[in-house]
């Protein structure tokens, strides 16, 4: 098949709220070969994104990702690896790429997982896909009493993990031990309790440090980005200072190598990867052998609609050791209701990827029209942007 | 002063061509507040940029970097600072921002200085600038003899230091030794030859390591990007494999972290900092710092402006230690003219930072007149961007 065309929609509700909610947009991806179409995310500024894909040509190392996608063939995993690859290059002096080139990756696996009817995990190289066991994902509630009853209502709902990031916490000490203590009655002894720092010490160690004790006391079961993703000297020295709580990081990587250095260096024992951020499946793949070698723990990463769910599970679809996947429990209508279909949690609680070609999942069409935003970009008169039509 | 307006300008030449020569087009950035009016440059894909100017937030931390600074007060280094600081936090998701950043932050200190009547390198501590001895920076010749004659004509013109980069080098082990050796004849026996492979080899340091006979051959004074930026793992194994030449690296840095990997775990022995790109003079000023710490050689790099030559210098000016600067031979008309001033080469042929307020140069409105593209974003029916009046 010859890749005819890509359509970027970029979606959003309403109002967008100054929260970490990052499920009030949506930036959707179609790609046409012959009669087959893909779907696949970016989870990126929609409009960026919109203007890496059609910015004109800088100079040969800064380019729109099209010029290695459109008209290429698509007939095998190799020629999709060989795109990823190529956007690369092209697209390496645009700090954007990676982002850009997420969804365009995640589309390629369901279009040819589409056209041969197999499974996108079976494609990247898995005989078969194990469920995961859902985590409860949310953000920390405005007061300590809000994330009581955010964790109750998870723990009676049934499952077995939860986490709790962003909002106030890392900001004050006394309020943050009021927080945590609050997260672990609210779910109860038994369940599972994951913390995440949303960033918010930067890359100051001695912040961060602070907080093992009273993460301790909760029995956290890992702290997620005490840092900026980009800051692996500052991992690296909090997992030297602490044994207690596991470190987990990557969910910022634009490039396998960022994640691979959090790795190698910064100490992290969890590493979590988003599919719409890394620059697709293909390079979470590579992430998901190398965390499997380095015998640290790969979980997804993601917050939004269950397109970007599929696809951040499909690279470790078929590594049953792997077992936790991230789950969105409070994403807006627009996440909630994008697609057709949904990973629901079975009698054991456990989520399954579609028995299906591709991801499996469709773009609900009432969906897109509701929320779909209208961009228009010309540049000296020329428009080289329009929203395509649903 | 309160920052009033930040206006972006995609200047480019007619025809791009699909070369690696990253003068051909330009985004200049202009802010103003008071009476005051400061310049800066991002070494950005333009249209990219200009939409994550504009983009509208998605969530608290993906969101454009206007929030952060339109209405912010600029008194002294510590607001300029905190700007840059709260660019990252609120754009931290947005994979572009260290790019958007750049051109803002340079016109901050270019604003601060103008208004204080103070160069910029003196508003980020130092007492004096030092001159920097020019090494001339240009393409391989398509073909040897073309490289040979580049070479001849850079001694000729006083010279003392010479480099080549991209262009055909790299994809074919004889054809490399041919380039080489031409560079050398070109060049002469005295001057300083310093190569640059382009990222050719991605990460594959066997291929790298191949070249490194030849690079002894000719004495090259160091390898440039024998990888991609991120391939902090690669270069690491290269600097393991060869201690003949200094690898350098650096420029792809959108974030201060990412030199600083390159030196803490890839073993570079030269630092070299896109003011353009690692989000401006702040960034990369700690990058300066940490190389002296570190006692590795700091270098600027660009390859476009005079006004991107001068923000280059500026991080690093009054480090005597680091004599070394990249300086522009074969910029396309637009990056040539852009500016009034120039920082020519005095009777001792080294570069000298302009003696004026901020940075000392001033865009040249025919040129900006000549090579201006007209662009329009438009979101839902509204105007959010379209090329401001010069």
């Amino acid at each position: 098949m010859k890749i005819e065309t890509i359509d970027f929609f970029y979606l959003s509700i309403p109002q967008v709220r100054n929260i970490g909610d990052g499920s009030q947009d949506c930036l959707l991806v179609r790609i046409r070969a012959g009669q087959q179409v893909g779907w696949g995310e970016c989870e990126a500024s929609p409009l960026v994104s919109i203007a890496n894909l059609v910015c004109p040509m800088s100079h040969s190392a800064c380019r729109s990702p099209l010029d290695a996608v459109l008209g290429h063939r698509i007939d095998s995993p190799a020629d999709i690896h060989a795109i990823n690859h190529r956007v690369r290059e092209i697209g390496l002096d645009i700090a954007q790429t990676g982002h850009t080139l997420s969804g365009i990756d995640i589309a390629l696996w369901d279009l040819l997982g589409r056209h041969q009817g197999r499974p996108a995990h079976e494609l990247i190289g898995y005989s078969k896909a194990y469920p995961k066991r859902p985590y409860a994902s949310q953000l920390f509630g405005d007061k300590p009493q809000e994330t009581l009853e955010k964790g109750k209502a998870m723990r009676q709902a049934g499952f077995t993990a939860v986490k709790f990031g962003w909002g106030p916490f890392g900001r004050d000490l006394k309020a943050d031990r009021d927080h945590l203590a609050a997260a672990r009655e609210g779910v109860g002894p038994d369940v599972e309790l994951l913390i995440d720092a949303g960033t918010v010490w930067v890359d100051d160690v001695s912040e961060a440090a602070r907080r093992i004790e009273q993460l301790e006391a909760i029995r956290a079961g890992w702290l997620e980005e005490p840092f900026v993703g980009t800051a692996v000297h500052a991992y690296g020295e909090l997992a030297a200072r602490n044994s207690s709580i596991p470190l987990a990081g990557g969910e910022g990587a634009s490039h396998p190598d960022l994640a691979r250095q959090l790795i190698d260096f910064g100490g992290i024992k969890v590493v979590q990867i988003d599919t719409g951020r890394i620059g697709g499946i293909t390079p979470a793949k590579t992430i998901a052998d190398y965390a499997r070698a380095k015998s640290i723990r790969y979980v997804n990463h993601t917050f939004t609609t269950h397109l970007a769910l599929a696809a951040s599970i499909v690279p470790y679809a078929g590594m049953s050791e792997f077992d936790l996947c991230e789950y969105p429990v409070e994403a807006s209508e627009l996440a909630t209701h994008l697609t057709i279909e949904r990973l629901s949690r079975d009698n054991n609680g456990r989520v399954h990827l579609p028995d299906a070609p591709g991801l499996g999942l469709t773009p609900n069409l009432a969906t897109l029209k509701k929320f779909l935003k209208n961009v228009e970009i010309r540049v000296d008169g020329k428009t080289i942007y329009s929203t395509p039509p649903i």
